[in-house]
């Protein structure tokens, strides 16, 4: 069910979906939706539990390891953006951030979800900052912010991804990695 | 008509709404919507027209003029902070941009208004560049590709309004000056 659940959140978004719709992509009886959720809306936080749950471990993977720091937040772009791509090859559109897609669809009508949202973000942040801080102790970024810096780069990841979605096409993706050194103000190549 | 729709969109979302609740909204009787629009598709391109048409204007004015390019663009974002501020006294929410709201609800279901948001996207992008390319020939930032420049430029407002929105919080957008000044490699204060 979660997983036809996010498929039709993907492609056409929260509100337009009906819960009779979800059961018949999950192939199970219409009407027995109550028996696995209480709500519409707890079935999101399910979405979104099951998303982060599995996009975590890549991220920590992507940025953990005893590379240089910066080439480690250059591995996550670039695995975002094969992440991306490999959506697009299989269902010929990008997809993007269902976390940004939801912000933007949900965030002013379903509370839970957006609370739920925030402490992703927030730990998304907290991972990119540790990084930061990193290369900082080394000597090789001039910001001082690493809070704000840490923001600034997923915020950056986030409106690059808006964009390859409306315009279908992640080689915008490709110039994160200057954006980032510049945002960061990086000292080295 | 357009008005109340675009005040539902922006707190609801597209996909959400009936034509029947836009109508009642707009004080017009339920049934007469076709004689408005001939769909609710066509309707979200009005509600898009109408917003880029008030919205330009406020992009002219605060990126033409004669002060130093990137102060114009410092006023830029100083005033898209006030913009969602008073929103936000209005009405108790921070709306978040109207376009990056579509984008990630509608692009991938509904092919003309995709196609109009990336032409709106587009000449924020060449507004933008055309300030980035004349404080380069200043000798003012240290950016090469101008064009590139103004999409991160343009994707770190996206961002950072997208966390404004799902924090409710305005100060999110503060930064953005900060942020700018590192993506475009400033070299005055």
């Amino acid at each position: 069910m979660l997983g036809a659940a996010r498929w039709l959140i993907e492609g056409r978004g929260y509100s337009a979906l009906g819960v009779a719709e979800i059961c018949k992509a999950a192939g199970v009886p219409k009407g027995s939706f109550y028996c696995f959720f209480e709500s519409k809306e707890s079935l999101a936080l399910a979405v979104v539990d099951e998303h982060w749950a599995a996009q975590k471990p890549d991220w920590e993977r992507a940025l953990g390891g005893t590379g240089r720091p910066l080439e480690r937040l250059r591995r996550l772009f670039e695995e975002t953006e094969a992440g991306q791509r490999a959506v697009q090859d299989g269902c010929g559109t990008v997809s993007g951030c269902l976390f940004g897609n939801l912000t933007l669809e949900l965030s002013s009508q379903t509370e839970s979800v957006r609370l739920r949202l925030q402490k992703i973000f927030e730990a998304q942040v907290d991972m990119v900052e540790s990084v930061i801080a990193e290369a900082r102790r080394r000597g090789e970024v001039r910001a001082t912010e690493t809070r704000q810096a840490a923001r600034a780069v997923v915020a950056q990841m986030e409106g690059q991804v808006m964009f390859a979605k409306l315009y279908n096409n992640t080689a915008r993706l490709t110039p994160l990695w200057d954006n980032c050194r510049a945002l960061l103000g990086a000292t080295a190549a």
